[in-house]
């Protein structure tokens, strides 16, 4: 990401203090951006296999929707095709979002996993804007002009030219299957993909995609009641306490001391001097359980932070009180609750309350995105959910947008131009979704045809079957990567039955496929 | 079109010298050129019912697929809803061409003869920089800059907005399904619109619509092949006549006194001063063949020129030489044949060589099109056709749309973007062709399955089907259309029960339902 961030200086002249500011006044726009970020990347356990790939560049044309710009960029992919099975054999596609890609890479295990079983080659396709896939390098971020280029529909577009490119030019893989995966906004793109191109993809595995979290689509309290009841079921009075917790930050800030007092007892870097920082406090806060929310995971994991097993199980332990507590010791317990998340080494010195905001260029991207085409809205009521409350209003949002970035999101773009509701005349797409996982309030949660199928992992949190097997899974995500394979298998025969072009299963593989 | 021809204006400084020039150079982009646009129009005829609709307006994004810009135009739209069954009624809609939207709804008649019986809504959408709907005014043919946004994506997201506002400003038609319709380019979008949202619209008759006329797909030569198939069968010794032409044209016009002959001959507007005025006389030639082959009809018609019935037949009695005609008597045979097309009411003074060069500024905007999207490779080989012999040349094609354009086309995209040969996951598509058509070349031919249907038309020129029905059909298309309208009731039943909300129909409707 070192080179995005280079690349994305400029753009302090025209947006960093905006997006700071708008961290404090927009929720949503926050909540979003780091929502869809934390759950990046981060260390690889020592335990999983090691995986070695290639890395390649293809250039890819700037704009594939007019002719006037006709300038390329270097798309960077990573290729690992030791088990690929020449000729004909299947291609497993990520459809990279909204970071580097090598990132995904590393945390998609389940590729990796059953690539072998597959005789499948792997390929994992940088999104344009993101890592090293500049359009024009350093300059990328540097205006708005030059992130016109920046949209879903361009990124599935390099994702098809791409994949075009691979079987003209990669000798047996011409008529190879292609099946794209993707996690969250990356599962979009994957079962956006196969519903645009369903000549380029035969299927698509949408890990935690929240396609439906568009205007009018679904309520948009819903992400927040998930979050709300997963610490709800994780201990006892645990949601009842965070949503306490915001009167008593109120009550506490409204004093010097107070402020003094919740930045020590938060070890926060920079303490709270004004109002303003106790507003910026809990929107830091309210990340959190979000992000708590979407990696919690049934094992020790380190996603930006590394977490213990069933973190909002250890984050909850912090939150038993009854009603009879103090703020100040409410306070206290939240903190130790947040210091879970933060700081479960206890190496951290101290807690960044900025640090969500600033951790990653690819954030600013993905606030591009939000503010154009990817319209998501969301809303607490304090009741339903543990938070305060908060309403959607499409025109605040805009109007932010407006201002600091000189662009205006369209609402109803994403349900024209990728279905909506109305998406059963497609098929083979596995929608997964995670109980736990805040995201699967926009997902598809049940059936929609035969062939646009849902898989539910109720003790899973964000796209946890993409990630490696791990002994302490629960059967349900076994039992779902099990299942998706299955698919993956079924639509490799229907291909190939439609094409004539068989590759060469080991017997043992060809068993495998029902 | 009044308004388009001033809007281009500006383009003389550009492209204009460049275009006759290309005319000459290059007969590929010429006969794309000529071909699609002299399908147009025309009068109607006095038995046909009249017709009314209002003229509409709807703010259209200039560029759907960027936020940088953010302006809107006018695109017009034409809407009869007199026989529209309220509420939920079907919405027929035509996807408009590369020409004013009047024209097509002028002749469309099949629309009008089924709106009763299917209680449908009748919506004809102009495309984007032809007819009134001009992105930028008298400013869109201006430079390439302005023409950045004629693609068929920006039309077609231009059609599914459009419809989405319809659904919401119309009390009664949130629930109407929408059938696409369109021919020839039209025809395309249909199909390429139901692919692509299908969402939007519930199927699609794509008539005459050579969606495979592109690289790789189907063999260059065909489409003369089927030109020159026309004339074989319409007249003894009539492909051999013409084809033999060429060598006498060029035999004549190798001196100053036979390029004056032959310009008596053929009362050119213009008399041929040399060589290259006979290179460009072939080529317009040829492009006079190409059109009869398209309105080829089985009763007198009015397009671009007024024609007997069965036209080919009328030309090939002037054809009928054996092979010891001389040289003048053959181009004697071929000025009375030209001039059944160019003068049957015997009203024109003079025949003009530069005619479907500048009969339109549409054609203006199609040439950009080919030059940038709609790559159309043509080749003739002067023995399985009629003509003289022509390679297709990528490069030099490419290159010449970079001399007079400033752009150069991308070969594969629209096979990229819109499936090619790959298209078999769609559904609720009809391809009708018509096999006197050259452009069934490139069209759908044979079912693609069970909902991808192509209907043949054996004796049916450019879109017959599309047109006012008439005494003297052939039965083939009297066919066509009873098939058609089955399958449009037939995607109206599926939508009304996905959705519930069934129209009322009167009981004659119901009954033609099966």
């Amino acid at each position: 990401m070192s080179r995005m961030m280079a690349g994305g200086r400029n753009l302090d002249t025209i947006a960093a203090a905006g997006i700071i500011t708008l961290s404090l006044a927009c929720l949503h726009v926050t909540s979003l951006k780091s929502q869809l970020f934390t759950r990046l990347g981060g260390l690889r356990y020592t335990t999983e296999p090691p995986i070695s790939y290639k890395t390649l560049y293809f250039d890819q044309k700037i704009d594939h929707f007019g002719f006037l710009q006709d300038g390329t960029f270097k798309q960077r992919y990573l290729v690992a095709d030791n088990h690929w099975q020449q000729p004909n054999g299947p291609i497993l596609f990520y459809t990279g979002n909204e970071g580097d890609i090598t990132w995904f890479c590393n945390n998609t295990g389940f590729m990796w996993e059953v690539a072998e079983q597959l005789g499948a080659m792997l390929v994992f396709a940088e999104h344009r804007y993101y890592g090293e896939s500049l359009p024009f390098g350093q300059d990328s971020y540097s205006d708005v002009k030059h992130l016109n280029y920046l949209t879903s529909e361009q990124a599935l577009a390099d994702f098809a030219v791409l994949i075009q490119n691979i079987k003209t030019i990669v000798p047996g893989a011409q008529n190879s299957p292609v099946i794209a995966i993707g996690g969250s906004y990356g599962g979009m793109l994957s079962a956006w993909f196969r519903m645009k191109y369903p000549n380029i993809v035969v299927g698509a595995l949408a890990a935690s995609a929240p396609i439906w979290q568009f205007p009018d689509m679904v309520p948009c309290g819903d992400f927040y009641k998930i979050v709300t009841q997963d610490f709800a079921k994780s201990g006892k009075n645990c949601d009842a306490n965070i949503r306490r917790s915001w009167k008593a930050i109120n009550n506490v800030s409204s004093s010097g001391s107070g402020l003094q007092w919740l930045s020590e007892e938060f070890s926060l870097c920079t303490p709270l001097k004004n109002k303003n920082d106790a507003v910026s406090f809990k929107s830091w806060l309210q990340e959190t359980w979000v992000n708590l929310a979407m990696v919690d995971y049934p094992y020790e994991a380190n996603f930006l932070q590394p977490l213990p097993r069933w973190p909002i199980q250890v984050v909850c332990k912090y939150l038993g009180f009854d009603s009879t507590v103090s703020d100040e010791q409410l306070l206290h317990g939240v903190a130790q609750a947040a210091k879970v998340y933060y700081n479960y080494t206890g190496n951290a010195p101290c807690l960044n309350t900025s640090q969500t905001a600033t951790s990653s260029l690819g954030a600013l991207g993905w606030f591009f995105q939000a503010c154009t085409e990817m319209v998501m809205p969301m809303c607490t009521d304090g009741v339903q959910d543990m938070f305060e409350p908060e309403e959607w209003s499409f025109q605040a949002f805009s109007d932010e947008c407006n201002s600091f970035l000189g662009v205006r999101p369209r609402a109803d773009w994403a349900g024209t131009v990728y279905g909506g509701k109305k998406i059963g005349s497609h098929s083979n797409i596995i929608f997964s979704n995670g109980g736990l996982d805040p995201w699967s309030a926009g997902g598809v949660t049940s059936n929609i045809s035969q062939s646009l199928v849902s898989i539910m992992i109720p003790d899973g949190a964000h796209h946890l079957d993409l990630r490696y097997s791990n002994k302490l899974d629960p059967p349900s995500v076994r039992a779902a990567r099990a299942l998706e394979l299955k698919y993956f298998q079924k639509w490799i025969r229907q291909a190939q039955k439609s094409t004539g072009t068989g590759f060469t299963m080991s017997k043992d593989r060809k068993n495998s496929i029902k």
